[in-house]
């Protein structure tokens, strides 16, 4: 029994907006089956549309006071990093304790989560963040920054075709052919090979943009044309196959490649990021003006500070006719599935650190070392501690 | 030259929400090409994108105060029916004038209606319905509700997809396949053939009903799996094609068929309307009751009562956890591509009334006959006649 002994915590998200939660029936039932005592809050699947009844059946105990669901899990499983409960008038990390586990996303180097990672480190909770999960085969099926990744490319274009003025689609009509809008997807990560498969999808002309060659062919074997940026792989290409922050002359270079693809586009989708730095940014206010009055941005790179210059974290604003959404965690807006894939990457995960009803974190094991952000006391995520040091 | 000494006047919509604009440079340009003066009113096209200037250069005078567009007009094109005019204070159809034609959508049966439609005739006002052009192949190019029930279907599906709280189409991923979503759509005319291709071209699983064969066979055509209602075709299809008012015991019937359909689907678009009358309510609340939470309900109906009993018109509503759409007026919300098919509809319609720069009416022309309003001081709509004798 893999399990045996151990409390799972699953906590109704706080985080405003938030819809998803970190578990569904099918893997409490695991947990269950494999001999955990699995604590749900009360309501934590309602805006997923699961109730508590279908948590019950899957053999959870239902907790409404979620100090108490702190207080006895062993590990905690969550969707965002912890955050201050309103309604407990207490912080989320405040209820945890010592020698507890928490799996969740984290974001430890982002500067607004340093002092909540140095709160986790002191209160002796060993934390990992699911941001922090290679991209390695084998951690494949834990990868939920992949999944969401995959949610926020397919909502972003759905987004964008709902608040565009024209069809997607060529439509033959009895007046003649309204001729398919044209989107740019920029970043052809996760997030952009599936803006380009949806936008395609809806009958979309598709263009695509990735400084990485790898990336540029699997573009293209979506059917998505090329803009070439012309920036050599040997200055693109960084650790692990992610694009490097380029150096300034370059990206100058790629702006001005990708201008005229700019100008022409309905539909821009953003999703550019460098790993560990701040999105570079790609569309300027210059290049905003260019475009046609009706188009519609989707920064989807917002969380890192965005690719378009005029982007407003969490708004959706117009300048120069051009409709710029920089609406935050798109993966919460579509909860059902995003949920049915975080709970099970998070599953794979915990399962992957429990051995014989207990936690095993080899630190020398790629996806623990690289996920690991509090232990023993002290904060040990290397881009957490660089963050903060580069800060104090 | 066509239009030799006739003005054309293109006042600004003023219906709360309404983004179109019954010409665009293109249209205007025509009518001035065939000898007409066309006015303009300052930011007519603005909420579709059109500016000023593109109207100038293609021709058309800029007129800022309506009132005078009025008075110079003899013949005006608008979308929507006339209104009060809050910034004027007035009356659109106070700003008319004798012998003035009127051409746009006026919906003169409808009972808010009709004593607009009496003030038009009183004026001497003539007037006629763009929904009243019959669906014949020669009327095809004129056909404007024909064009905004396309719009309707697929402007329908996406807002659906965009507020589901799962993915449409199938999805592999890295802990399994999630399956695509149900789209159920309920009458399969203009809008809900548009509705199921869109449906389908997002990937989801669609179902179609329809009591008429021919739009059961058209539906069958673009992939749609048919739900058979046992409605006889002698019961079912009516003048001109269009379904008939079914009598309470088949609509029972119907109601049963669809039941198996309407539980299992996440998304269902409703479009069944019956020419002349109410729309048939099809989902009653206990069906409602009996869906998935987290299933959207676009009621595409609403203009003509809607088909399911809860609707609100105007307003999305949560009931039982599906969220109902009662959305008026979709098509202004594609601004841009309902503008530009409604600009050539209505050309082409203006175009066929106008001889040697005079307006001819054949009241024998089957055309013309079914779209005239108001005329000579009277009211002509034999619809509008019976609706206002059934209210008086």
């Amino acid at each position: 029994m893999q399990f045996k002994g151990l409390a799972v915590g699953v906590p109704k998200e706080i985080m405003h907006g938030e819809r998803r939660v970190a578990a569904i029936p099918e893997t409490v039932k695991k947990l269950v089956d494999g001999g955990a005592r699995v604590l749900v809050e009360s309501g934590a699947g309602a805006l997923a549309y699961i109730e508590d009844e279908e948590y019950r059946r899957a053999g959870a105990e239902l907790i409404r006071d979620v100090e108490e669901l702190y207080a006895a899990a062993d590990i905690v499983m969550k969707v965002k990093e912890p955050l201050f409960n309103e309604t407990k008038g207490k912080h989320e990390v405040e209820m945890m304790h010592k020698g507890q586990l928490l799996v969740t996303f984290i974001h430890p180097a982002a500067p607004p989560n340093h002092q909540m990672v140095k709160d986790l480190a002191a209160k002796g909770v060993v934390s990992l963040t699911l941001d922090g999960i290679p991209r390695i085969s084998r951690a494949q099926s834990m990868d939920a920054l992949t999944s969401m990744s995959t949610v926020a490319g397919y909502k972003g274009v759905l987004m964008a075709a709902n608040r565009m003025a024209k069809f997607m689609p060529m439509t033959g009509t009895a007046v003649g052919v309204i001729q398919p809008a044209t989107v740019l997807v920029i970043g052809t990560g996760v997030a952009g090979l599936q803006a380009i498969a949806t936008a395609k999808r809806l009958g979309a002309v598709v263009y695509a943009v990735d400084i990485r060659p790898d990336a540029v062919e699997q573009a293209k074997s979506l059917g998505a044309k090329i803009v070439e940026t012309g920036v050599p792989a040997e200055v693109a290409v960084g650790k692990g196959g992610y694009a490097n922050h380029l150096p300034e002359e370059w990206l100058l270079k790629e702006r001005e490649a990708i201008q005229e693809a700019v100008k022409k586009a309905d539909i821009i989708i953003l999703t550019a990021l460098v790993p560990g730095k701040v999105a570079p940014v790609l569309i300027t206010e210059e290049m905003v003006k260019s475009m046609k009055p009706g188009s519609v941005i989707i920064d989807i790179a917002i969380d890192q500070g965005g690719n378009c210059a005029l982007t407003v974290g969490g708004e959706v604003k117009e300048f120069y006719g051009v409709s710029i959404d920089g609406t935050k965690n798109i993966p919460g807006m579509v909860p059902v599935s995003s949920t049915w894939m975080f709970a099970h990457n998070i599953y794979n995960f915990v399962a992957y650190l429990v051995k014989d009803g207990r936690v095993v974190l080899d630190p020398d094991d790629e996806i623990i070392a690289s996920s690991l952000v509090t232990r023993d006391g002290k904060v040990v995520h290397a881009g957490a501690l660089e963050a903060m040091r580069l800060i104090a």
